[in-house]
């Protein structure tokens, strides 16, 4: 209670200019009531916020493991009903198969909408989420099952927490407390959730566009908190890196060889396939064409990055590295966020076990992404990609085959961190949390956010409420209470500040 | 019974001059008559050769993976039990406990010994084999269930088949036909079989040392059937190369990282590893030193090759290339026995499945392996390997640790292919087969090879009955019923005509 009371404190010219402004505290008691006051009379009516997430986290909906699809649909499943329970009208809509390396199909989970209020005088937003998540397992190192939400010392882990089950039911809660209060919203709200984010959206980009001019026509804003916060400071995201994913396969013998009776009389592929990686030109991205497409970097965001809170040392401690790529701030930021960078994942076909095996594997894939940036095109990239790796491979003479495959080609996004929405942003943070947030952009990719931005010509903002340290596609990945908590709230003053937008 | 009584005929002299032949053709008639004639009495006694391969090969038996080490305690269990109830002396001998990775240990599979015979005035062979196996699951591409013996036109299929449990069972057949017929048997015979041969016969070297001057002071001959024939012509083996096994590892971050989020600002684990990999002095094993160490090729190899049967291009199609590293028999051959290659098997700790995954591993372990050939030291190739990979790493000024660890340092082995003991496997294959073996070396190793001669001193001898494509260590292992069968009969023949070889 005390925060809350500090913080109206601090800021009494709004709360005697927004008679509104009371009902949020009174939103703000609502919740800090349910969740710190075992007795309460909302813990009785069910409202539990962990209770949901904790069973949303239950659910393996691993979006790139196809023997995962059915955990997939039902969790698609249980998201339509919570947004049902708190009132929404909910659609799921149906966008098709997804076809599999093998030749099959299988089906892709439907999208979820729903639609809160159709006040024509009122702004409409709508969030768009995803409740798919990157694969986990135990042995992979996790402290604690993946599967079940566990809370330690204030933190709440789990695989999809922050990315992005949690964020999701922030904004589902948002509505639940207006609902609750009986309280009408002060926009109209719609939802747009996916189960394909962790694998690059298949299906999703041809439902916007077949629904461009009806769901997509009353909106006009879209919100996505698919993303963290740089540090401790709350922040705003205007940008995101795209993704260009491929597959690299060299594919030799019929079938797997002993390594012994065989080495020294075939072109290994995995020796091909290693030789090809290794290659300087792709570890560094100077495959010709790549590097000359980046934006060059203003001196205004150069100013924008020396004032972000970021400290080195704690990013350093966070990864438990005793020495980065860039040693300042400044090109660390931009290495992040607006250079493209080449991670190689794995291989596939190989020997991958604890232990030795004497074996030639016959077929072996790469997995490897270069991320995108402004104003690099993915359709170039594959086809730079794709002729350098096979002209290296030409210079190998080897009687394997290769192939490269772009499985995933997502743009980036970046937006005008000076519209409406993101001063709709800075004030809601100041609101909530009583500092300026830092204006970030992601390292990551949202391929939607794209998508959106050209398909519908409609405004975005990220909202992240996720912490810097929250270990997204990683091992012990987890919310805190308290981002999970005061970002709620972030929600509900948001909703505010965006219905006080002059339309212009 | 037609191959028999052709295999008489041409062979008359013999007929006349061993009385003792008649009785390996009642041996060979028992045999033929157990398997081709379903009502016999044999079948009644359950004497089956099937059944027993059948039961051995259902056991996982995998020594390289520590979770399947019940089941190893357990093949060996089967093959002490079996060699009692053909009537030998058994023991299990408890050769220690192995030391894991994670700093715990585990008990090594016991070594099982066995007597057959005492008689001072007979000639004594110790027979070596394995009967642990290679990783295999299902999903690598096998066309069966590679833990249940599955018989396909005459082969018969599964983990471990040729490689080595069918020719420890040959060998143990051949004592029981000897027992089953009360027939004394022409030479002492023990037997020495372990559990780890596949991971580098741990325990196994100590336990021949210990026992050099009690279980191999009777011993005059060792006699290894552990490799495979060339081509369709039967095969003695006089020299096998030895095995240099690497892990390669790259520590970086303390867990995974979303390569989105953290890339390009981080020095990736897999970039160094793939880099340091790549580098062409690996691949060519032009590494500093190596090469040198190798023998040249005599004149008398040279035109030994030259007569060897082997098909260049049927080789090619039963491994599915188009081009091998060398386009003539006898470079081919000289790559495959006598000249070092370095294979690369995989990665651990990588991304490694099906599907996309947007992650920077933060430990990834390369597992490669150099083959071994005379002159070469594996503790002078440990050293050059490692100093090498240190100085190419050190050149990426990485903040990543690397660290080189050799896994099984095996020594080459080579025999004097004019040695008794081949001559009597010359005339053995003569009698069964009634075609002159080809001399052949093996790429692949068998360590212990190595160590019986340089611990006991023995004369050993390599007699393989296993087929050129039986695919040791690859999808589909198999054993054909041909070889199985005649390879018995050979180990039969065999006996006998080591029982003839004068001392000097």
């Amino acid at each position: 209670m005390l925060h809350n009371s500090d913080f109206f404190s601090q800021n009494s010219k709004f709360i005697s200019r927004f008679n509104f402004f009371l009902t949020i505290l009174s939103f703000y008691l609502a919740i800090e009531f349910r969740f710190f006051s075992r007795n309460s009379e909302f813990i009785s009516r069910n409202y539990d916020f962990f209770l949901t997430l904790r069973q949303w986290i239950a659910v393996e909906s691993d979006s790139s493991d196809v023997t995962k699809r059915s955990d997939l649909h039902r969790m698609m499943d249980m998201t339509a009903e919570k947004l049902r329970l708190v009132g929404g009208s909910v659609e799921m809509v149906d966008v098709g198969m997804q076809a599999l390396p093998n030749g099959s199909s299988i089906a892709l989970p439907k999208v979820v909408t729903a639609r809160f209020g159709e006040d024509p005088s009122k702004r409409t937003v709508c969030v768009y989420g995803h409740v798919d998540v990157q694969p986990a397992k135990k042995e992979d190192g996790w402290a604690t099952d993946p599967y079940e939400l566990t809370d330690i010392d204030g933190n709440l882990y789990g695989r999809g927490a922050s990315d992005n089950k949690a964020p999701v039911l922030a904004w589902i809660h948002t509505v639940e407390v207006y609902k609750a209060l009986n309280i009408d919203l002060p926009v109209n709200v719609k939802f747009i959730i996916e189960g394909m984010e962790e694998t690059g959206s298949n299906g999703l980009d041809d439902m916007i566009v077949a629904q461009k001019d009806s769901f997509f026509s009353d909106v006009d804003y879209i919100i996505i908190s698919d993303c963290v916060w740089l540090s401790r400071r709350p922040a705003l995201t205007y940008g995101t890196r795209g993704n260009c994913y491929f597959f690299a396969e060299v594919e030799g013998p019929k079938k797997d060889l002993h390594s012994g009776v065989y080495g020294g009389t075939v072109m290994e592929p995995m020796t091909d396939l290693i030789g090809i990686l290794g290659a300087d030109l792709l570890g560094k991205i100077l495959i010709p064409g790549v590097r000359e497409a980046v934006a060059h970097l203003s001196d205004e965001e150069w100013k924008m990055y020396q004032d972000i809170e970021f400290d080195l040392e704690s990013y350093k401690s966070e990864i438990g590295l005793s020495q980065l790529m860039y040693s300042n701030k400044v090109d660390l930021l931009a290495h992040r966020w607006r250079h493209p960078t080449v991670s190689i994942h794995g291989i596939e076909g190989a020997f991958s076990s604890a232990g030795t095996k004497t074996v030639i594997p016959a077929k072996v894939i790469a997995k490897f992404s270069i991320r995108q940036v402004p104003n690099m095109d993915p359709a170039v990239v594959e086809k730079q990609v794709t002729d350098y790796l096979h002209s290296v491979f030409a210079k190998r003479k080897s009687p394997n085959k290769l192939s490269i495959t772009m499985v995933i080609g997502a743009k980036p996004w970046l937006a005008d961190p000076k519209h409406p929405l993101y001063e709709a942003g800075k004030a809601a943070v100041k609101r909530v949390f009583a500092v300026e947030p830092d204006l970030i952009r992601e390292g990551g990719t949202i391929p939607i956010a794209r998508t959106f931005q050209d398909v519908t010509g409609k405004s975005i903002i990220m909202l992240p409420i996720g912490g810097f340290d929250d270990g997204l596609h990683s091992q012990n990945e987890k919310i805190s209470r308290y981002n999970y908590m005061e970002g709620t709230k972030l929600f509900i003053a948001y909703l505010h500040e965006v219905s006080q937008i002059k339309k212009y």
